[in-house]
């Protein structure tokens, strides 16, 4: 079995277990977003929350999935450059616009260097609002310093 | 001449006049990232602020350029993909490891549709933190639902 | 089963059955772009839809397909740019043709924005003429302002 | 002189002359989305549209800019694919979602075969609406049985 | 199954039965080119050729082979472009070094169109010759002036 | 000066005396395909050709004209593929339809082998027709078949 | 079965039954380069090399092995350019540093056109030296001139 | 002035003096295909030879051509995969054919390993043969065994 | 079998035995660098290292394991470029950003030629460090001087 | 003036002086592999070096060079992937071979996580062997664990 087989596993046992991510996330005592994209095989989780999550979804136990989950995956979801679903694109299209003053002001504000990926989290928010509410997406890292 | 040509003198005369992207955005009393993205081509600029824009960096009044700036750019910043700068590239980064993530926690939280990149705002913020500052990059923009 | 799986088991129902899409989106009381595009994986069904589809079609009960159909899936239909298929691409022709004049005349009409593809609806249409009918495709979004 | 350095030309001087494509189009006596796609390089205007163009916007006579506006030039719009700017993208992401949507539905419609996009014409249309007005652009085209 | 499976089916059935593309064209009684392309996947066959394939080639009849040959396909044979084949890329190379010399001299003879390729028909003959034979291919297709 | 430059002047200078490729060939005493293929840069010229032409279109002497359109030069058209121009694009949609149903005809033809593109000729044709004329392109070359 | 899984087969025999292609070349009484080359899809045998090879290698007989291996093949070995294994790469890195010389070189000694790929020899062989052996290959290919 | 400019006035200086690349060579005392290579800005000279070019070919003294000839170029020659010139795409289509046999016969021969491409060298010669003259290319490269 | 296959078959038994790379290399008594990217399909294992991974891991000694093993694979890891893992990516990006500067001081301390990946040896360690520990990767390989 | 005009001008006064990127490292005390990278345009120098740099290298002080030095650039050295410079590409051929290699055991000795490679440094060195001296490249960088 490889990871992406037991993501297509994962994703069949949330459908027919009516489960939400945040449903999953909460049973692991796990941010939902980062339990979202380690569902999704982009993180290992621990061996707690790796037996957890075979016993919740009832995933094969002679597979090793519990092993299988605790393993540093390969990352990146995208074959094909940009992504085609709208959802995602939208992100894409903001680094379009906005990616070269996104690098201006990180380097006027903190001097050379980048916003880490690594030390790194995310948060997916409602914000009210009378037009329609809006979605808030939050990055936050580390900043590391260019640094020889 | 071009945009591309006018973003090239805008930044010959930003340097050559030691003004940060900051303190050109506060002489506009416009947002700072907008304003970045803007003096990096991806945004025009309405009258009033070109012309003050002209002003400001001493651009060349004969060549149309507050009319030129107030033009809407075909917009878009990257020949290359996915792009090659450690800094833009982290964010990249956190798409192909988070994208199908905030997908699906979008639509678990507002149902079908997306964030808008046009009605839309995005702030850089130093967050002080003990064990170095972090960056922190908010998306913001308004959820349309799919709608036929 | 996963999404592409399904829209292939529809399509042979839909072949076994001599259905057209006309058909089922008739029987779904939905609008007949919209369901073929549903059918073919770019929307989502809600239950009552999924579950008429699912009877209709004779899909699998036992493999969830009801609650797959109502999943919001991963849009996108390409693998390949620009699609080969002679029907499709000749629409791409008009993008390659006409795709910047759109963009001149929209931001003339309208100012700087873009017309949604989300809030969004497309018609076919046969037009008839004395030297032979015409296929005539509208497309119809809401004209969404850059707004910061 | 090359078309593009012509498009260039005739690009500063309506910016410089604060012209409008659809003011050139009336002084042209031509549809606005056809004149628009040809100043932009993508038709040939005949001898009479051709000759009133360069005294229109003072293009350099000596440079036979009427002979190489009469020219059928290289097609084509975009280096890069998909296209980065929104507006257009919009346009590129309906294909993907709709593409053999309007495929299957053309077939059911009207056999095998494809809308011309050569016998072809296109409007940009605004349609008020109370939340909002709409972009509405409509393709039409001949349809072209395959024929053997 | 899908089409791709059936073409698979077609050819070794072909093969099984020692028969050549020819010979399947002429118990179908249809041009061989325009069969061959149709065996290949790329054109759709009518409910008599259809019947006529399965029973010739002896295609499952519980599958709806059928059926699935009379649909019309999502055409287009390349997935990585150049094509790599020799036999193939030399018409590919032919449109290298010869394409922009067709469109000026259509543009000559025609003026501003297109040859079409779906009212369009090509052949393929041998020409005997002292200094070997030589392959001849023709292509015809209506010309369509560009009309708006 | 580069072929490219050669090239574009090629065009001036046809454009300024308002020439077609016909007529130039006819002066050359050259086939016309041949020989716009070899005027935009795809095939050298012998001496009295190219002095012909320098002397024809006045190119200019100093320059070295003549000797650089007697170099071989560096063949194909297209950066870009497929090509974008939908004159051109119909070949290379031919290719994408028909292709394999070629190769498979050349072979049953012909054995194992290729159509030569060296020992190639090619000519554009006006088939008069009730319905609408038709363009008609040849392509005939030398049968090679795979030898060790 | 396609040509694919055969070979797939054909590698799975050899392997098995600890031949070389040298070995299989030597039974077929066939030059070990193209033998090689046809064994891994890239040329078909004849009937008599194709029912020795079913023989030798036992391959399925009821799957009309020989009448596969008998068959011209789709030509090409890659799907990535340029190809990663470093013992192929080596080849290409010789191309994109020499391939602009040896056409000036082919032209310089022949005139104006090609070494053919189709009649065409290769060799390998071993050339000893006291600092390292060396490896030798020898492409030979008649020379075909451009001729219209 | 960049390498690829002095490359530029080589090719000037060699046309406008009716040279060879086999001639320069000669002048050079060097092997042509090298020289040829280097001329193409895909080796350096050493500093005799650099100085004896500059003045064969009166290459600008004072742009310190002859350093810039002796500097360590960056390789590579193509922009575009595969080349399409169809003189150099017949050896990229030997390697599409061939490659993996060769490899597999390299390993045979030698072991795991590769043919270097640095310590290596090439030929082109003209074999005669009543049917046509024949192009031969050696290559020939020190075999490099796989070592850690 | 196939060698990717293979591949997936060891890293099941290495996860199901809970093996570490390092113990693999261990037993086999090999570098631990080099055994890594052997099992992950990159190098051959020599007959008594192939042997006892077969007995290790219990691999299917029917499949000719221990043969397959022994076998030079086609090297090469990614079909995507640049690769997605953020871990192997900063590998990349090194290259990106000291490259040029790599090949720079190489021939300034070397002169004209390459560090050798064939005659090449890696590791990989931690260096202590009060800021954190940090990861130093070794490369070395035989300089290799062009030479002709 | 851009930094790649700039980078174009360091390069020819290097040239012109003589001048190693060893030598300049040393003027501007700082390492020769920062240093070599700087100069190509992949690092900012601080204000003391720039301006050191402007009068080394007599670089143009009315340019605002020294301010374009300190500039921090949009970083990456290539636009086609891979590099074709074998000396380059050997490097990127042995992230091919070893990358998947070289994340197991950075997984397997630090957990999950990366080598930064912006607190990062690296090394040229030349090793002395009796068979040929070696060049060995050290990266050194800080290890990133994945932390939310």
């Amino acid at each position: 079995m490889t990871r992406e087989q037991l993501t297509q596993q994962i994703l069949e046992a949330k459908r027919s277990k009516r489960l939400s991510f945040a449903a999953i996330a909460d049973a692991l005592e796990l941010d939902r977003v980062w339990t979202t994209a380690a569902l999704l095989g982009q993180h290992p989780f621990d061996a707690e929350a790796a037996d957890t999550l075979v016993e919740l979804l009832e995933l094969p136990e002679d597979a090793d999935a519990s092993a299988l989950l605790q393993e540093i995956p390969m990352r990146g979801s995208f074959d094909q450059l940009p992504p085609t679903d709208p959802t995602i694109y939208r992100f894409y299209e903001a680094l379009q616009v906005y990616g070269p003053a996104i690098k201006a002001l990180i380097h006027e504000d903190f001097g050379d260097g980048i916003m880490s990926a690594i030390n790194f989290k995310m948060a997916i928010d409602r914000v009210e609002h009378a037009d329609g509410d809006r979605v808030r997406v939050t990055l936050e890292g580390k900043f590391l310093p260019y640094s020889w």
